[in-house]
Order: structure tokens, then sequence, then C-alpha cells
């Protein structure tokens, strides 16, 4: 699917790099429309109009506006996924740098693609089939740390009281993240990837620190 | 002004429960409309049509679309700013027990009121003054919780390593409650608060347990 909607060569396995998304035109229009009116505000002729083609000629490529929606959607989501299960792997089995990994990349992508993770809000708005294919694999993302915090309580490491809760406010804090990150943001994504990796480790009950991570590549916004 | 937008005699100050707000049908059918639609997507016209009013009359008592969702969004956030002060001062000083009292009421205006504090996300449509004098409000309640947590800081009861961050990450995780809960929720809004509260502790690094506060009346969800 990537071939059809990006463009450029963005490795979704390096976790610890999240460069914003390289979107088709009509995608990255799209993303503009649905960002600054929402998904029922966004108007598919406007988005045609700035991308420069025809109407009949977007529905060619995406059928309808939901069909617009859903891509971007499934393009943050799944790369998210695959990113998850990149920075979970490269823990090496151990709970403590998996979730350590997992929220870093997980961060990094609320803040260098605020607008796009700020999409998620929108998802209500799917119709059921896409809805439920778009809550799998969010699902699946949720259910990868829900494994790395019953792991961690297991071995030790973790004495989350409830794993579910505790999961879904770990996601919940990080989901919330574009809403101000535009706005206040203070701190390189790095540096909030940080912060917020040794706020869920308290949230899990982590006995001991980390290695970590440091993003591959400098970023811009670090002084 | 909860004269002008509200009926019934909710009190604002009884932060241990908090009942679905009764609003005027304008403002009823207003949120209706945005839940269902976003603000852009909502009609004024469809609106006015399924209060059975006209929309001159519905522009009277609100100006603009604007209006609506500005009335609907400071009700919500006044609201719950006097029950977290009020949940503040119950705490009687003690960090600990002031932090849990006002996340159990945040918690319990999540859930309860999951429509209404789901409108947060169309905040960003309102115009600049709008915008300013709602976000002083929640500025306010931010302002509030980090108090506490340098208070707790400082007397010993907690360890937060940035409280400006950990302050944020706490009313996060809340801020998206609403998103899951009407799904998912499987436990009474009072189950989810203290859960909450628990959580909100660990990240704080809490070195006791509070007080754990009860709803002040049974709840229905309860089993």
């Amino acid at each position: 699917m990537s071939t059809d909607v990006t463009e450029g060569a963005d490795d979704p396995t390096d976790w610890r790099s999240v460069e914003p998304l390289d979107l088709t035109p009509i995608l990255s229009a799209s993303l503009d429309a649905f960002y600054e009116s929402g998904f029922h505000g966004a108007s598919v002729r406007e988005i045609a109009r700035r991308v420069g083609v025809t109407v009949p000629s977007l529905y060619y490529h995406h059928q309808s506006k939901e069909g617009l929606l859903i891509a971007l959607l499934e393009l943050s989501i799944s790369d998210l996924r695959s990113r998850a299960l990149a920075a979970n792997d490269a823990g090496d089995g151990d709970p403590v740098q998996r979730l350590t990994n997992v929220i870093f990349t997980i961060v990094l992508q609320m803040t260098n693609r605020a607008r796009l993770a700020a999409l998620e809000g929108e998802a209500r708005y799917l119709g059921p089939e896409n809805w439920e294919r778009y809550r799998a694999v969010r699902k699946g993302v949720e259910g990868l740390v829900l494994d790395i915090v019953h792991d961690g309580n297991t071995s030790g490491d973790f004495d989350a009281d409830d794993p579910a809760e505790t999961t879904r406010a770990i996601l919940g804090m990080c989901q919330v993240i574009p809403r101000w990150y535009h706005a206040e943001g203070v701190h390189s994504p790095e540096v909030v990837a940080r912060k917020y990796v040794e706020i869920a480790l308290r949230m899990a009950g982590a006995t001991r620190a980390p290695d970590m991570p440091t993003n591959s590549e400098p970023t811009e916004h670090a002084s």
C-alpha cells in the first residue's frame, strides 16, 4: 500500500527516528483540509482545487471523502505499528527496555507528525467497515503495550495494579500530545519522548531504569 | 451565566458526584450535532430544526455557531474548574489528598459527561477571542494541578522529575477518556476515577496512599 500513497524511502523499522511522512499531493491536501475543518467540514471540491485535479480524478484514486480519511489514518497507524514492533524487538525481551523503546517511538510520532497523529480524533466518523479495520490495527498496538506490562509484572520488573488500565492511560497521555505540542512545543521531540518514557515507567511501577534511546539523527529542534 | 443556559440545580461544589448537565434544548441539540458531525460539519439550520425554533430565534440567544460551541465549552470547563477547586479545598492542604480529589472529580466528568467532555477536541476551531477565554480557564485547571505537584515535591510527598510535564501527562490521560469510555466502558465512572487516581499518584511519585473518595450518591453502573 505504501508505494501507492507515499513517496520517499522512509524506513518504518527505524524506530529511533520519525520524519514527517512524504504524502502524495492529494493526501497532503486532504490532511490540511481535515486538520483545518474536521472530516465533515472538509470539502472534496476544495481539496481537488488545492491539488489542481478534478473531483472525478480524485475519486478515481480514493473513491470518497472517507477513502481519503482512511488512507491517512491507515498510513499513520500502520507506520506507528511497524515502528512499535521494531522498538519492541530491539528491547531484547527485557520489559523495561521494551516499554522504553515503544513509548519513545510513539511519542516521536505524536510530535514529529502531530497533525497526522491528531487525525485520530476524526476516526470516529469512519463507516463501520473502515472503523473496524482501523481499530484492529490500533488494538494491535494497545495489545503490544499490554503484553509488555503483563510480562514486566510477571518478571517482577513492573508492578502495575491493573495492566489494562495502565496501558490505556499510558497510550492516552501520548495520544493527546498532538493537541498541545504545536502550540506549546518548547522541547524537541526527542526530549518530550524521554520525559514520557520516564513517566510511563513510573505508571507501570518499573523497579529499574532503562537505557534511554537516542535519536538516530540530530533533530533540528535540539539546541 | 449558568441560569442562562442550564436548568436544574446541580451543585458545582459537589465534587464527589457529577451528573450529566441539564442543558437547554438548543444547547442539547447543538451538543448532539457537534458530536455527530464536528463543529464545521454541524448545521445551524439542522440544530434549529431539531429544537423546533427558527434560525433567527436561535441566533437571538447565541449569535453564531461559534456562540453555541463556546457556550457548551465554557459550561463544561467552568463546572470542571469549580469542582476541581472544591476538590482541592477538601484536601485540607495535603498534596496527596488534593491530587487524589482533583483527579477523582475530573475523571467523573470525563466519564459521566463523556460527550460534553469530548467537545474539547473542537475547541481549536474557536476564533482567537473565544479561544483565549476558554484557554484561560483551562490553564487555570492545569495551574491548580501543577501547584499541587509542586507543593508535594516541596513537602516530600511527591518526587516528580518535571512537574509541568507530569501535570500535562496526568491531565492528558484523563482528557482522552471520553474517546474510549462510551465504547469500552465496563467500569462505573467511580471505579475508573479511582484507578486513574492511583495511576496519577504513581506519576507524581507519591510516597503514601490517600483516603480514596467515594461517590456521594450510588451510581447506576455499579454492580
